[in-house]
């Protein structure tokens, strides 16, 4: 397979090493909160190849490579590709999902990172169909809403990538549970698409467990709206 | 942001230099025990800043910078807000639960530390509202009866503070249930906050998992008060 | 507090001393395992005084210190009591369970180990005061049958020890649990004890889950005995 | 006991040397992913002895040593044994589950690894006997449908492992649910056998809590065929 990252410009070249270094060590963040077991899961991170013009169908993503273990995995082993999910540098073929998260790409420009994961709770709902209900306060401020399903779609074209552009497109929440298969989330990069995965699980255990014993009351419409806006606007460093 | 700390004694800006290293180990404490993920979740301790006249609403407090991850947490980076939740001391923005804390504080001086989690299962009995039974000895050793539901409350003005010191005040337990929130808990210093913290997941885990095969037994009121009232005097190093 | 170690010969110290590391040192399976936070939970290990006679009245016992973190704890720190739950040797308070060991030490001889927690599963059949079936080849193998229900009992008499034995003596089980309150596990040393301590949550937790979706299928009482027969005399290293 | 490993060729002695090294490590990954406590569990390897002829009756086992923690284990202290069960090589006694990983290697000649345990949710449906139904996209994957039951069966003889194979025949999953017991995996070698064990606790996990909210829907024959046909073919690198 031929290496053909030496035809991008140098600040490309240094954008994707530095994109490397970021999702390898954002892939430590899936074992360590419990989201993945084996080889199970990955991260990208879209690599923009014009900065003047903005997110386009010609970027590059950043990924896992296929059926590798978290314990090997460096900045090195990550492989790059482009939005056709085409090998554009990297020795190790690319995650098998990396059409999907390609297909996110083109199609959302706004988005710069995409994790998915099996995580068991979330994946629980996923193999219901049913979406996970916004009954607690952290949820209105990280999905200012229900976690919506997305449709059953077989690996191979580009069904899942459609599935999750569909349904995240009718929603705020930067989660999809895929049904029967599991969570897809994005993020303004990868970091924060990690982050609404740990989120993901999380809220998804505690309405799953809250509902064992009985139905969580609901929260208000425009107390939902209103604390997805504080969240989105006042929350962390400025 | 100007640092008005300079306007302090040295004796309280010794405690707050304390404080800071114990509000930053404690936090580690979180994670150790499983009760928050990425950024959520927030210490905080009381510096009285006239020993001689005992606690007041000229005091300080210290606690988490808002958005941070638990493995960034330094001594340095706590931040010190005056009890109308002003910011005194740091290069970062405070939690934003620190006007809950600093209600807290206000109006009930007995209390040195204040915890807030969204640890799971204690989330869960949250969204409900329905308060965890006492069917443990180890409920009635550490909480004195039932842990308490506080009411709905939305982030942004006194709310939240008022609804947790209106609870707790009409119980003997160092927790509270914010509903479709999550646990408050307090005590005489910052790390007994974060044991009632431990504490009210470990016991909001037991009686849940209890319950899901049949009805717990109850402990008599009489045995309740006597636990209660021996734990609170003998337990522990004298 | 009058340290009366001295007083002992000097064979009793060194079987003392050898204690404390391994008291101390067993203490570190019980969060490992996840069957203790905080400070809760003790482990004990008998000291024959005379070994000529066997285990008898006067024994020591050596006991993690009252309220104390399991970071915290060294041989150093490890308590020393006689049967009558009297101090002998060491710097702090005693475990409050102090007195529910030296009960089983003097009424059962052949047990040199016993460990008490509040771990999870266990506590929660205990809370509804339901044996945990035999269903499980493992239970089988360890337990020889059911794991048995005690009283309730409270803390400040005899009442917990006398439950923990008039239940032991009528079951095969190495583990009790006492009603709304926890297992405590007994053993030929304090090893063994920690041993019974995981397992009993082992398989309180594996017979739950099973039981959330229907109910286990019941193990023949012909094959319970074989299994806990061949178990108790085959297995491990001779 | 008699060392005889001396009389077998360097070819056979080396292949043992690496056996008993990988055996050992990854025994790691059974507690690491939560599949055991203490002592249980172990993982095994087939040594052809000769190569040219394939697989067969005179082959050798690496296993773990019978009653030995996870900590202790080293490549040193690992057992060989024939697929008669007899010690061949090794200073300790085998698992008690020898016979029955011997009686896999002598009937199913492509299997190179055999991994038992007794994990939580694969023994939660093990004991009502209730094979996990394929409803997940990664049970597809891995297990190419539903994960069966095995019969009850005692240790001592060889009802066991026919009871294994007799299941394991029949289906095309690499793990099998024995009865009150736990699982049993099978694999290509001692690697694949350990991350199927890993994938049938995960797989177990995920329908039980799925199932506690309601029914998982199924996935549709065709599109199971079709998933388990793509992962064995192409995930991975190659």
């Amino acid at each position: 397979m031929t290496t053909t990252l030496d035809a991008y410009p140098q600040t490309v070249r240094d954008a994707v090493a530095q994109a490397r270094t970021s999702v390898s060590a954002l892939h430590a963040e899936l074992p360590r909160w419990g989201l993945v077991v084996w080889t199970a899961g990955n991260v990208s991170q879209r690599v923009v190849v014009d900065p003047a013009a903005g997110p386009g169908p010609d970027d590059l993503l950043v990924i896992k490579p296929s059926g590798v273990t978290y314990d090997e995995l460096t900045p090195e082993s990550m492989v790059v590709c482009d939005l056709g999910a085409n090998l554009v540098d990297g020795t190790r073929a690319p995650s098998s999902d990396t059409a999907a998260h390609a297909y996110v790409y083109t199609h959302m420009p706004e988005v710069g990172g995409v994790v998915h994961t099996h995580s068991t709770y979330a994946t629980a709902w996923a193999a219901r169909a049913e979406p996970v209900p916004c009954v607690l306060t952290m949820m209105a401020d990280e999905f200012g809403g229900p976690i919506p399903i997305g449709p059953f779609a077989l690996i191979g074209d580009d069904s899942i990538g459609r599935g999750i552009v569909e349904t995240l497109r009718e929603s705020r929440s930067p989660a999809v549970l895929m049904r029967n298969h599991g969570p897809f989330t994005i993020g303004k990069d990868a970091k924060a698409a990690v982050k609404a995965a740990v989120m993901v699980e999380e809220v998804a255990r505690t309405v799953h467990i809250s509902r064992q014993l009985g139905e969580p009351l609901p929260i208000e419409q425009q107390h939902v709206d209103s604390l997805y806006a504080r969240y989105q606007n006042v929350y962390g460093q400025h």
